[in-house]
């Protein structure tokens, strides 16, 4: 088991992209989500893993994850997720010796954007990038299961 | 990834116990349990596994079961289950030829007996052992997380 510390934020503008030093396509299907828990299978750079989240208690997670066969994690993304499956492409970025992760969703989430930081401790201090926007940590209406769950209602 | 197919039954009296051949303790956490679709951490004879069941249909339905760390299990089963943990013990015995499993459930469910089947498709037919009650396969009432549910409830 790992303690995620993730802080999450908006992002303002494209001034990130010059800072880009890799970008990986990801597939996430959500399983499950209720309470503050997820569960979720992902695709990410070749491998597929299975992942637990607990609730958030401040800005720390436990975050259980564990590879899985390629075939399995497919047979729960077409038969296991409800269409709650999220696309988006990861670009990773160092920033003052830190590394940020910027998420630009696809497919039903097309048009968000967001960045995020992961600390060794609640209180780790970093310096905000110039393109950082406002924080959304924890915030309820930026939970990306809760975008995608207003976006399929949207369409019907 | 496997196919679970499996029939569930009530039990009669006591005359399955002379033929019980071997039986286990077991504590499983429901992590999520949701639109036919299950999540389950399990503590069996030394292991700990992660399971996702998907929906039934028919008599079958999917199954991805991984093994744990203990730790993980533990933490799962202390933190995330929001206290929707079933203990039970798994009498294993055979009837003409096929394996049978009697669940004698404890903690919140005591009282509760089901044997259960495992069939190789599902149309095979098997013999019914003389204390075998009603089957109750895919019957709502008799899903283990509905019957938690209604005792958790009515514990307030």
């Amino acid at each position: 088991m790992a303690t995620e510390i993730e802080r999450k934020f908006l992002v303002t503008g494209d001034g990130w992209k010059p800072a880009v030093l890799r970008s990986v396509a990801l597939r996430d299907g959500l399983i499950s989500e209720a309470g503050g828990r997820k569960v979720r299978v992902r695709f990410y750079d070749g491998q597929a893993t299975l992942t637990v989240k607990g609730p958030r208690s401040g800005l720390s997670r436990d975050e259980f994850e564990y590879p899985i066969p390629a075939a399995d994690a497919r047979r729960m993304l077409e038969r296991h997720c409800a269409g709650r499956i999220l696309e988006k492409t990861r670009h990773h970025l160092r920033h003052e010796g830190r590394d940020w992760t910027v998420d630009v969703y696809g497919g039903l989430l097309a048009g968000i954007v967001f960045a995020e930081i992961e600390l060794e401790a609640e209180e780790a201090g970093f310096a905000r990038p110039p393109w950082l926007g406002r924080e959304v940590t924890g915030v309820e209406e930026y939970r990306q299961g809760r975008i995608l769950a207003a976006r399929l209602a949207a369409r019907g």
